[in-house]
C-alpha cells in the first residue's frame, strides 16, 4: 500500500512538473501550428501515455477493485489504456503538426523511431489484449498460455516510452534553451532534470508493483 | 537457445556499430583530451556497460556453464559485473576528462545525472551482490529473501542503462551534427540511429531471457 501511494503521488507530482514547465518556462499551450501546440506533445504523453499507462498496469492490484467483478477489472485495465493510448496519438498529431507548419523534418531522430514503434507495438498490444482476455470466444488454455508474453510486451512497452520520454526531454532542453543554455545550468533545466529524475522514480514503482 | 543467440549476434553487432561510428565517422580513439578521448565513452559503454553487464545477467542461462560448480558460476556472474563496472568508471573518466580540458561544464544535463546515479547503484549491486552470495557467513535465509529484490535491481539498473546510453546518443547527434545538421538526416545519422534501435533489442532480448 506504501509503494501504491509512492506511486500515485510520484506520478501526480510528474504531471504537475509538466504542467508547470509548458505553463510557466514556455509558451503556454494552444493549438496554432505553433510552439503552444508543440507543448500538448509532451503534456499529453506524460499525463497520458505514462501516468495513466502506469495505473492501468497496477489496476489490478489496487485493493478497491478486488470487490469488482473481473469483468469490470479488464474494462478498466483496457478503458485506461485506450485513453493512454489515444492521448499518445493526439501528442504525436501535435508534433507533426508543428513540425509541417515550421518545415522541420519528420521522423529523423531515434527519439521520433523508438516513440513511433512504440505507440505503433502498443496498439497491437491493445488489440490481442481485446481479442484474448475481453472476446468470450477464446479458449481459456489460449488466454493462459498468452499471459506470460502479454506481461512481458507490457512491461517493455511502458519501460520503453520512459526511456523515449527521457530522450524527448534531452532534445527539448536542447534545441529550447539558449542564452543561457542546458549547458549553463538555468532554472527551466535544473526543473526539467527533475521532471525526467520523477517519471524514473514513477518507472521503478510501477514496475516493482507488478511484478511482486 | 535461439534467443541467446539473437542476443550475443545484436550485442556483438552493437560494439560493431559503435566502433564504426567513432572510427569512421567521428575523430578515432585517443587519449588527448580532445574529441578522440571522448570517443572512448560510448565505446566502453557499450561494449562494457552494456554488452558485457547483458551476458553477466544471463551467464546462468548459458547451457555450457551448467557443468560449471554453482561457485564458478557465481564468480564469472560477480566477475563480469565486475568489468562493466570498471569500463562505466573509464568511460566517465574520458567524459570529464575531456570536458575539463575543453571547459566544459560537468553535470548540466539528464543525462549525466542519470547516468552517474546509474553507476553509483550498480556499485552498490555489486558490494551487496558479493557480501549476500560469495561470502560463505551469509546465512541462505538472507540469500534468498535478498534475491528478488537481487533481480529486480539488477533487471532496472540495465533497462535504465540502455535509457541513460539512447539520451546520451541523441546529445552527441544533435551536438555533433552541422552542416548537414541531425535534422537533415545524414548517413552518420541515420547509422547511429540503428545502433541506439539495436541497443533497444539487445535489452528486450536480454530482459525476455532473464524473466523465463
Ligand atoms: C514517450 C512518449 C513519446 C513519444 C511516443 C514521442 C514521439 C515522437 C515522435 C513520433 C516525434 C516525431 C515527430 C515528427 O517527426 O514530426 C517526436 C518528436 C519530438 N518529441 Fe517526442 N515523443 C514522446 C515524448 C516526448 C517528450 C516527453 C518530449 C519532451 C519535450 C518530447 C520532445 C520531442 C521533440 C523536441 C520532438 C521534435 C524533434 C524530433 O523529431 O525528435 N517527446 N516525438
Ligand atoms: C497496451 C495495452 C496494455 C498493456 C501495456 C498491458 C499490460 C499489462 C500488464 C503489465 C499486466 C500485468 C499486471 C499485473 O501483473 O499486475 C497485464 C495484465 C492483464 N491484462 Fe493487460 N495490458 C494492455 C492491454 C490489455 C487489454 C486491452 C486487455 C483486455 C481486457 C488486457 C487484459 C489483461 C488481463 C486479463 C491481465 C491479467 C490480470 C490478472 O489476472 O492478473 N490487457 N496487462
Ligand atoms: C549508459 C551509460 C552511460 C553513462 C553512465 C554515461 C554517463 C555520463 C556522465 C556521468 C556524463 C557527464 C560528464 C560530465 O559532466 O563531465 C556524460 C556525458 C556525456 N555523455 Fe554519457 N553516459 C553513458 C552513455 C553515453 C553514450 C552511449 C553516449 C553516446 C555518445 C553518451 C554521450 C555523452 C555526451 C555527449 C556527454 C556530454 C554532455 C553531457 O554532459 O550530457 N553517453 N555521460
Ligand atoms: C551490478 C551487478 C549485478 C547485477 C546487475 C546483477 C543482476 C542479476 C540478475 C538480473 C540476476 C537474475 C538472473 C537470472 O534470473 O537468470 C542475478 C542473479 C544472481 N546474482 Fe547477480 N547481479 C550483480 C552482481 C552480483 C554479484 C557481485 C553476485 C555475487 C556472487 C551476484 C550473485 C547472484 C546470484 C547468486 C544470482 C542467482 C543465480 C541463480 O541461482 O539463478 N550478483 N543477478
Ligand atoms: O548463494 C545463493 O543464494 C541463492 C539462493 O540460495 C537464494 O535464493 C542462490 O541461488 C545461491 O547460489
Amino acid at each position: 500500500a506504501v509503494t501504491l501511494c509512492a506511486a500515485g503521488a510520484v506520478g501526480f507530482v510528474a504531471v504537475v512538473f509538466v504542467l508547470r514547465w509548458v505553463l510557466h518556462f514556455k509558451e503556454g499551450l494552444g493549438w496554432d501550428g505553433g510552439l503552444a501546440e508543440f507543448n500538448w506533445h509532451p503534456v499529453l504523453v506524460v499525463s497520458g501515455f505514462i501516468f495513466l499507462q502506469g495505473i492501468a498496469i497496477i489496476v489490478y492490484r489496487l485493493p478497491w477493485t478486488w470487490k469488482c467483478s473481473k469483468l469490470l477489472m479488464k474494462f478498466i485495465h483496457a478503458g485506461l489504456h485506450l485513453a493512454a493510448f489515444i492521448c499518445a496519438v493526439v501528442a504525436m498529431v501535435a508534433v507533426f503538426d508543428f513540425h509541417n507548419a515550421a518545415q522541420i523534418p519528420n521522423m529523423y531522430s531515434l527519439h521520433s523511431w523508438l516513440g513511433l514503434i512504440a505507440v505503433i507495438l502498443y496498439s497491437l498490444q491493445i488489440v490481442l489484449g481485446v481479442g484474448m482476455y475481453l472476446i468470450p470466444a477464446t479458449p481459456v488454455s489460449w488466454r493462459a498460455a498468452f499471459m506470460p508474453i502479454h506481461v512481458y510486451s507490457g512491461l517493455l512497452l511502458f519501460a520503453s516510452v520512459i526511456g523515449v520520454a527521457l530522450m524527448g526531454i534531452t532534445e527539448k532542453l536542447i534545441f529550447g534553451l539558449s542564452n543561457p543554455k542546458y549547458k549553463d545550468s538555468p532554472p527551466e533545466a535544473v526543473f526539467v532534470n527533475v521532471l525526467g529524475v520523477l517519471l524514473v522514480v514513477f518507472g521503478a514503482l510501477i514496475l516493482w508493483i507488478a511484478t511482486r
